[in-house]
């Protein structure tokens, strides 16, 4: 065991390519950190000062990486708008692949991802949904896979970001597919794991606003959404998502049953100290979704790498991924048009009338 | 002060009858009840043993005791399907009037009552929504109103029953209206409160499931539902309303402002007692809706009073439990149809094609 | 039932004397305030306004309340210092009394108004501790006394104030009998229910600091204090009391079993709202006793009333209340002199040199 | 920075060895364990398939293993009875020391070490107390420190093991030094740590039960206990070690200052879910100190292992090791004797009278 690591590369430094690679460079003991590209000048220094002098080859190209001497797997941290691309170049390539969600905020270019792994069956390749690999989700999910709450029925689930004043994700909602794409494409993950991933969508419905963020409109999108996701079987999913939480970062998750409840994060808070003063008591919630889920990234690595080293099956399947966005899109399409959109049992858009 | 109290009289002495009765012959002191109606030979027992020994004059006929010397009010505790027809003779007898919700299930007859009410405007005529007198929602709506979180955008809603296995609630869904005309009504007319009454619904969707009561859907009905009520002016309220919940009673309320936020009854408690055992640390819930608004009670009653004897302005209005009303059943309609419904800014419904 | 009202009296209109007043007067059905008694010019007048034009008879010396035709009963709620005096004179005029906490400061006394109350046994004399009538004492103890959390061993409990920032406590403290005795009592009277009234004291210690009012030391008293009881038969009390707390009033309590713990109160709490804002989420605590504890005088009210109107055993024994205050005593006079103190197990003090 | 790793060896294997051992080889990016020791051969195995395989020398042997090649610094893991033999050693072989707390249960042994330690100034010598590498407390640390509370005054803080029905912590006992020095110790260095190293102890006092172990009084020891240190310069800390709490590891601490108050894991939790039967709702504790602060270990090797390469100040004195273990004797002596104990400003023991 002590000889096996895992030869990866990560693509792409930006926020979460730079938390990538110093995860697998120090925090994932079965994986070796071989490389790592990015196309932009300063990450490109960021990474010669912090990641070269650990042995890790930088590259300013993503397709030369690929080529690099006994490579094994490549993490995709890019920009949304080439993770389909470099992810089916990898599999190509043979490596296996841990893509940064989303694949694509196309459910067309999700599909052909997918279709490039099945043609691959023997490599790893996985979209990671951070919330899969947080212990208080994976308690839960135990808990009611154990039956404690009876038949799952009915997800709440949420994504909320802190309001960002800089109004950064104003550019940002040009490339991200719209804030159901973006973020409540963690919560349609949840409702895929929590009530099987063979679950059909039978209508999805949403609708949102623009409180702080009126611009967004240009963009077809919103600064605050709900929805609501029927699912065939007799199941409800409803989704919040906002960038306009004031306290910090607010995911919470229901799932209720028909003999309980499991809530994750009803309480946000970023540590376990409350401060008692004049206005009352009071704690902290965490600023990004890393302050929440840091040790999730790190899990992911680490189970990742195992996977690959031995040969096991991943956590999540990919063709779950291609069916997030392909809810997320469809809500941000209701969104837009106000229609409620129907689905058969076999996944096919219908016409609907009044019953 | 010490000589005028509002001589009141209670119809109906079911479960809500008596609780009303009670708190106006003890917990209201400037009100004195001199009587009390019931067809019900139990409930008029009941009267005879526990009022009448305390100076209330007990009726089996509400059209009788209507003509009890020097009566000023009334209160409708009675069966949902005759407040409107008890409250509009009470009008009539130039008497003021506490409803209980909702005036009725159906629009046009809730409308009648406001006719009725309208033209007697010296009257005090009130449907009562208990969490409009509830000590933490009026703080959270003072609060919201001084500015606190900015303008209110978002608002999530709950009432959550706690499953009654005996499945009482399916014989009672003949006449209730439905789950989001009988629970969730009070999550509208939160809406209604703290976006203002005179906020224009624009859409309005729900969904639902039957998850522990099928029979439920030969009502048309169902023991889980969710809805989305789009107002005009960017204002977005989603509900959940369920009889299933395990631990007791969960009415949750957010309201999301674009700076900041205020949550309701986030967790659950029937008091302030944590009990550690070897499974964990773990608090109780209230049972029913009483344990949680006793005190809102006792302080409608008070208020309702106060406002008769005074001659001051309610506590809310008539207009907005008719409005409730009509939200209610678009919510209990596009749940039978599957359809969303749209409204134009005067409250007409429209047809409305993909944009 | 409905004619037999206690014809009840109260001596003392201060802060705490209106409240009794008002609730004896509207919130306990079977009790009539016919009297009321006050040297104070200021709280005459107010009686005057408030309680006359109800049929209450305002009186300026306590003797002649007592003479008051028909009069049952007296609620003592005049300074501590004439709390002792005006118990044993209602107790000799044949009157049932709900003495304010404490008796006295001084244990000598309280004794004598046990005595007295000896004398008449048939007369409800009760001296109130707010917490046995509080809901969530009352179910933590319930729970306790079913074997829930096994052999109660350690009780932790505090009493601590909100800073009032006027300093209006260190005048008080030349009267209080200082803070072990002021608040702690109800720590104490805790320990004594929950480790049952049987329980001997074998030591007191304590210790304490003046942390915002030096000035404090001239009265031999202190602004935060702690301390430990230990009980014969293997029970601990360890005690915190403190008039500095920022957010509010604080009274947590926690009892430990040997199968399991019971906490009241580790999260202070106005009501159910919380502010999420930039700094944090937020609730706001308590600032008095009485926003606390007001149902539980309440109860306490219509609690003592039934005792006496249906002459049934007391929730609680006079002699426990000399006891608390012979205990709170000692804790101020080991804050005093550094030593602890032993008593033996007849309860009598002891020297005791090192094992 | 890429190729100077502190080689570093580890002494002892058993439950905490083995978590250093790990921590240090896979989750301390700049040390690399080079070795690590044990007489007991059961743990030698573990090491030979656990650690060797990694590079990982192994001894039977302290002695020898000291003589590693290369090697720059030792971490202490064995039992307590040769905590301080071996950091000596270690000292002499110009080795860095991080030793696991206690440094000894014996006052003049930890005084022994820290002279050992202050004739080679050059070496980093800590004493770990997990505590001070939390995020949690350190957080409430810098706020404090920021002023935010004002002047720290009383802190409260406990460490409360989940009961162990096998009863393994009687036998455990014989070697502890008491539940003072072996539980409280981590209580007693936050005290020196809130309230300045430099605070010097004016009395202690302390007392204690067997609730669930009566053969403890064997050992002189307890299974619950409670003390009071007050310190010159008006301030005081009280303390609660229990073996016995029923849901798990329960820490819990607070700092009461003139302005404010912080509390640190007022409500344990396991993790962020929460669960709804129809008990009520309920939330998991931590089994042991090692799920609540294993991030804090993690942390604490990082720190050491970067203060040794960058000779840094390291975040603890090793001198506040010894004063912890001074007032964790005393402490325990109280708890014994019954008596309280003084100190005078220069930290002799003095009798004294009453005042």
């Amino acid at each position: 065991m002590g000889a096996a690591k895992l030869k990866i590369a990560c693509a792409g430094l930006g926020r979460m390519g730079k938390r990538h690679a110093i995860n697998f460079l120090q925090r994932t003991p079965r994986a070796e950190l071989v490389a790592a590209s990015t196309p932009d000048e300063i990450e490109f220094q960021w990474a010669k000062l912090n990641l070269e002098p650990f042995g890790v080859q930088v590259y300013k190209d993503y397709d030369q990486m690929l080529k690099h001497e006994g490579l094994q797997a490549v993490i995709i941290a890019s920009v949304t708008t080439v993770h389909a691309e470099q992810t089916i170049k990898a599999i190509k390539a043979d490596l296996h692949v841990l893509c940064e969600k989303p694949l694509s905020t196309s459910v067309e270019i999700s599909q052909s991802v997918l279709e490039a792994a099945q043609n691959k069956p023997d490599l790893k390749v996985m979209c990671g949904f951070s919330r899969r690999f947080d212990t208080s989700y994976r308690d839960a999910w135990s808990k009611m896979d154990s039956g404690l709450i009876g038949r799952p029925s009915v997800l709440r689930s949420q994504t909320c970001d802190k309001l960002d004043p800089s109004g950064f994700f104003v550019a940002y909602a040009e490339f991200s597919g719209g804030i159901f794409v973006d973020c409540s494409i963690h919560d349609i993950d949840l409702a895929l794991w929590f009530f099987g991933q063979d679950c059909r969508v039978k209508s999805i419905v949403a609708s949102g606003i623009t409180a702080v963020q009126p611009v967004l409109r240009q963009h077809n999108d919103v600064d605050n959404g709900v929805g609501i996701i029927e699912f065939y079987g007799g199941q409800i999913a409803y989704l919040y998502c906002s960038r306009m939480m004031s306290a910090g970062q607010e995911d919470t998750t229901e799932i209720i049953g028909t003999d309980g409840k499991l809530t994750i994060n009803m309480q946000p808070q970023l540590n376990l100290v409350n401060i008692h003063g004049p206005t009352g008591i009071r704690r902290e919630a965490p600023t990004h979704y890393y302050d929440r889920f840091e040790q999730a990234f790190v899990c992911e690595a680490n189970e990742f790498t195992a996977c690959c080293l031995d040969n096991t099956k991943l956590p999540m399947k990919l063709a779950s991924a291609v069916q997030a966005v392909t809810i997320g899109s469809a809500l941000q399409e209701s969104l837009r048009t106000g229609h409620k959109i129907w689905f058969d049992e076999t996944g096919q858009r219908i016409a609907r009338a009044a019953l």
